[in-house]
């Protein structure tokens, strides 16, 4: 299989390597090629996400990314929109066709301590957000900043609900069989459609699912201070956004959240952190998001389950035995790697 | 001075009660004039914000609102929209003009163990969040559910981030001197026209203030897991919306987040919390968030803020000694507001 891998800005770099390191002893026959994307691809194209990177994917069964963006005083936010670094990354997203995106929020036991919150409220917890990641207000053509006047269009149709949903759906049958889906159905048109169209599908196909709808404000807090209630959240691409990266805080770091992105073609894996600037090209950023996000990569982008189960272990252990600076302890990411790299089996 | 109650549905009625009789022993001299909005104002007169309440607006120094809407099955949510119990607080909303909500969330000496975070990150919080109420994705025009397909619009203009910014720059000169702004810039066109002239206000009017923007995904994140590291957060409607919400897990439930919502006329003074249906009647609803937002209302509405002072240090006194259900204590809703009335002095 071929894998490519698009290590992008910042703290990308090093982390992909790290994970590219693992992938590399637990999948030896998998075939690796490194592309430009982000501000790093628009300096040397010209583009964010250039051809050249575009017609890589072609024959790609997945990719790993790493991170893409500058700080918020970088040169590259002062381009025209279409050519920063997050446009890059939207239009790999909507490349590869990829509309759910799986974010695992998920406290290893051991590893409660971690977590800003009571450990009574973080052990155990196992919640997986599917996020909606090809429409609503991130994509819809009708949007401008004119003058004095600026606006977004937040807009759903049916299939866009029906196909993310499916995801959330299937995914819950293989775990405790429920599913929240989240929205702001009293204010909102386009959440009245997503409610409407998720609960017509539980209905129609999923009857064993168990369903229930609560408001997005209202999750954000009850994620964070009664964090078990919840088994699969599915959302739009906004409100997901929100809620997964405030969903990191129950481990305890960004640096902890690995995703998949699924949809029509090859699968999209990338940890769901920023590109941190201010840590860049030090060596100690942590790689455990980067190197999980190859973890699902062997699950749900080549079918080896064995692989990423062998991935979890060990990033368990190392995190366990040699934590990173984010999470209070002195690993770098050299060490954090090398300890991840013993600990496989 | 002519205060309007409102107290709505669900555990509205006993909350307001509380706050009114606070209200009544430390303003004795105001005048308190009751009427109805949500479902409560729709099941009498058809119309969850009737003329007999509006009319009753005019001449009013400030209005105690407590809660509206029913739970997530209730008869009220089958409604054309504009029916609705929410529909009737958005229109009061914006009948008395009231675009900037301040939502501060504070943690009192003594009451870090209330909270769900680890008690070093929760001590001594004070952060004033300024969300703007009257625009963006709440009260565009643009918005359609038909068929398969839905959307709501995303809208700002200049004067209407401007008259918010200004609330918050100047909450800031008060307090630390530092304001976030928060947005979703790297995405939305809406956000790049907040950006800018919440800066160039700030370059113009208020260069004593220190300013810095952060994305809505981090800031979910950090206001949780470092919340000290926030003065005054000034944001849009709907981030807003979320971001207070989910602080409210700093101090430990939404019982303590009372609200103030000011503008161009009477202010508007309300606990964030929800109906909650579940226990409406019953008696047990922590009035911690009512009555601080009548102390909110003295302070903002009435300018007396010895008043409020007052309140607020009664309410946390009641909190040590007397905490409600939503809190792991066992006072109920009278002995709490009881425990308030005989701290007041
Ligand atoms: C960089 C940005 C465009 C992106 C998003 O908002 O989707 C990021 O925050 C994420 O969550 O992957
Ligand atoms: C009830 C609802 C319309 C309201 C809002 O979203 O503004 C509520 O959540 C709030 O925060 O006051």
């Amino acid at each position: 299989p071929k894998i490519v891998t698009l290590p992008g800005d910042g703290i990308g770099p090093e982390v992909t390597a790290a994970a590219v390191a693992v992938l590399r002893e637990v999948a030896p026959d998998v075939t690796i090629e490194e592309h430009l994307i982000g501000g790093v691809a628009y300096d040397t194209h010209g583009d964010p996400f250039p051809q050249v990177t575009r017609d890589a994917l072609g024959d790609a069964d997945a990719v790993l990314l790493g991170t893409v963006g500058g700080a918020q005083d970088s040169a590259w936010n002062l381009l025209p929109r279409h050519l920063r670094p997050e446009s890059g990354l939207l239009a790999l997203r909507k490349a590869l066709g990829c509309y759910a995106n799986l974010r695992p929020v998920r406290v290893q036991p051991g590893l409660e301590h971690l977590s800003p919150l009571k450990a009574e409220l973080a052990r155990g917890v196992d919640i997986l957000i599917v996020r909606e990641l090809l429409g609503g207000v991130y994509f819809d053509g009708d949007r401008k900043i004119d003058g004095d006047t600026a606006y977004n269009t937040m807009r759903y149709t049916t299939p866009e609900v029906e196909r993310v949903a499916r995801v959330a759906f299937w995914a819950a049958e293989q775990r405790k069989g429920r599913v929240t889906s989240v929205d702001k159905a009293n204010v909102l048109e386009v959440s009245e459609l997503w409610r409407r169209d998720v609960t017509a599908l539980r209905d129609r196909e999923y009857r064993g699912v168990h369903l229930n709808h609560e408001y997005v404000d209202s999750v954000a807090m009850l994620i964070v201070s009664d964090p078990s209630r919840y088994d699969v959240i599915v959302t739009e691409n906004l409100f997901g956004d929100i809620l997964s990266d405030l969903a990191a805080v129950i481990p305890g770091s960004l640096g902890l959240m690995p995703s998949a992105s699924l949809g029509d073609g090859a699968g999209l894996f990338e940890p769901i952190h920023g590109s941190a600037p201010d840590i860049a090209g030090k060596g100690v950023a942590n790689p455990a998001a980067a190197i999980m996000s190859a973890g699902m990569l062997l699950r749900h982008g080549l079918k080896r389950p064995e692989g990423a189960n062998q991935i979890d272990r060990a990033v368990a252990l190392a995190l366990r035995e040699h934590p990173t600076r984010d999470l209070g302890g002195r690993a770098d990411t050299q060490t954090f790697t090398r300890a991840v790299l013993s600990a496989l089996e």
